[in-house]
């Protein structure tokens, strides 16, 4: 430990340390803090469409009239009330108690990210094989990392994963003597591919994990926020047993609580409480009350399709704009609900190398390299159109196809060539 | 997975999931809801002492008027704000500039216990050794069995961790060959033991690691309540480099809110970031808007007062009925500040053993063994002081003191006749 030494502990991290770094959106998410630069980068909601004066009103009655309670330690697998009003709102996926849904099953976390984190916990020893879709959540690839795991990617097409695929993923791991854990998977409005896991593959994906004896985790944060008027039902819905599933209320509410959950096979439940426990003895009691009373007090369902009304006119600026100002050779998916386009830029131009002068144009984004663990999505970009107004929407959409455009007319290896001179 | 099986999933968990088990003290929390019984388990604190209409006034004007920021997402590292007014709060126990101490070295967590899980995954791989006190933080314990790492009691007296202990406990593991990645310690108003770290010692533990090139985690959740009017300095007050410092507002605010901190060095501080976003992305928005504006518009320094005159009431209840009560042979430590009390049963009583017949008779405690990795306290039980009313905790240790001499009335070795019987 020498005053000399700029890390003074480099030799006595953990082994996951190293793991950990991957490929770091983090400077990103700072940048788009700047002025006027649009961000198409970050998957924050719209709160400022919450009815807020209400919601203060409700928050100040949790503190002043229940703050003995709501000020307090809750139990490690959470608070029972808000455990119920989760699997009322987990019917609206079609999980009820005619698959087996029970507040019991219920562990309520900080958010779904903390669901993944504690399923990897209980589940993952370094090595282990993940299987996820190509590209995936950047936010499973993370604690899939700092698991030690082995992700392998399975390919999707625009009805979402490909079944044939998986299979074939599976023999892949089996020949090679890989012991894979589960498939994580979000089939519905996918993030970021913005894509949706059709109805007949549902089964088929359903099927096939089955007879491998596979857990399926199922990450479902967008299913309430579709614009086609219906929801796809959930994996879950279909399977009492092999399918666990991950809710969060920072897309149907508001992510400053950090109020997630799991639904998981009773055994399974159990350990995912005991993780809990040990990382943060329970999830911050007034956020639950919060949530809870929330559901319980507030007209939800009319906020959900104000949302969804908001999101479907900003999707639909992201793709006029697109049509309208994109340059030949850039393709990108059309979601039918979620906040993500995920956008294939022309051949030849790379996402992150772009990046820098995106910025410097005034729009921002997240490159796809960040959404696999093997360093594909070079030509592959997230826009998310949750935050920004239409209008600007379509301003960063313009400064995008510009930098694109000046790229595309540059000679190809421009940079092998810049580095020389 | 066939349905015949109770648990499917028995072949497919973590080899940690073992480790995770434990000694099991989560079923006594669920029995303190009983109605008549009183609890002398939990470390709850009394927020019900709290300005609860003015608290709520300002979480309501945190919802309606700060709601687009205060219900969104925050920074992995915590909000600036409030990482500032950390540092104000630790300028109490002595750490300020003059020590190094910054926002920017402070990470926002999930209360302390998510702190101590962010530097077990930071430094941790299974195996390493962490050295402990004797007894130790039960939480800790979880948090380092779920890291598989190898723990070590270095034993302590009326005046907290013994030098010459640690000194050979380094020694020990270092000659079986193993690897000590620090100690863990809470030298102040100890949770369980109840004693505090003499200034002389602490100079002589700081030396000695510091010799070693042992890191120093200091949990320090109970410091400013203190009941003789001062705040011994902390730990990390003495040194700039090799002591990562652990703090909460469970107790000096609410625990509710789930808001603590690390103080790491630099480099650390990054990684421990790194691992908390891969977990939850940040803490709560709306928590760390909360805590941050009760130290900031809220009169926390009169608040803090009057918590110590009630702990220390409380405490003053317990130790004038234990000499009032309890049978001769028991013996107990005598804290100046902080929730518990240690309590050392009369020879051949074990404390686990004993639990269901103090909860039969009205009463709860957390038996001894929950605070070691290895299985020693079957004479030591943890009581807290901190919520039950001075009366109610009088006649907790009436109900105990009846139980523990209906025991120690009974020939020894009772349970072995009786299982013969």
């Amino acid at each position: 430990m020498t005053a000399t030494t700029l890390d003074a502990y480099t030799d006595r991290y953990a082994r996951r340390v190293g793991d950990m770094e991957g490929f770091d959106v983090r400077t990103l998410f700072s940048t788009t803090l700047a002025a006027d630069v649009v961000s198409l980068a970050g998957g924050a909601p719209f709160v400022a469409a919450l009815p807020l004066d209400a919601i203060g009103e409700m928050l100040g009655t949790l503190g002043s009239r229940d703050g003995a309670t709501s000020l307090q330690y809750s139990g490690g697998q959470g608070d029972l009330k808000l455990r119920e009003r989760i699997c009322e709102l987990m019917t609206l996926v079609g999980i009820d108690v005619s698959c087996g849904a029970s507040p019991d099953d219920v562990v309520v976390t900080v958010g779904g990210q903390h669901a993944l984190d504690l399923v990897a916990r209980v589940f993952l020893d370094p090595g282990d094989v993940v299987l996820a879709e190509g590209p995936t959540y950047v936010g499973a690839l993370r604690v899939l990392q700092s698991a030690e795991a082995n992700v392998v990617h399975v390919p999707m097409d625009d009805d979402g994963i490909i079944p044939a695929a998986l299979a074939e993923a599976l023999s892949t791991v089996a020949r090679a003597g890989g012991r894979t854990k589960f498939l994580y998977t979000q089939p519905t409005y996918h993030n970021p591919a913005g894509v949706t896991l059709c109805e007949r593959r549902r089964e088929e994906i359903l099927a096939i994990a089955e007879r491998a004896g596979l857990l399926v985790v199922e990450d479902d944060p967008y299913s309430l926020l579709g614009f086609d008027g219906e929801t796809p039902p959930a994996l879950r819905s279909r399977r009492r047993a092999g399918v666990l599933y991950v809710g969060t209320f920072s897309k149907t509410f508001a992510p400053g609580f950090r109020i997630g959950w799991a639904l998981a096979p009773h055994a399974v439940r159990d350990k995912l409480v005991t993780a809990s426990e040990a990382q943060m003895l329970c999830p911050s009691m007034f956020a639950q009350s919060a949530v809870a009373r929330y559901f319980d007090t507030m007209p939800w369902r009319e906020q959900l399709k104000t949302f969804r009304a908001i999101y479907r006119d900003r999707r639909d600026a992201l793709l006029t704009a697109l049509t309208d100002l994109m340059p030949a050779g850039s393709r990108w998916t059309r979601p039918r609900g979620g906040f993500y386009v995920w956008l294939t830029l022309p051949e030849g131009v790379d996402s992150a190398d772009l990046l820098p002068a995106a910025i410097a144009a005034g729009v921002t984004y997240v490159p796809g390299r960040a959404f696999y663990a093997d360093g594909s999505g070079r030509s592959q970009v997230r826009l998310s159109y949750s935050l920004p107004s239409p209008e600007r929407i379509r301003e960063g959409v313009r400064r995008l196809a510009s930098v694109v455009g000046r790229e595309t007319q540059l000679p190809r290896h421009r940079h092998a060539v810049l580095s020389r001179g």
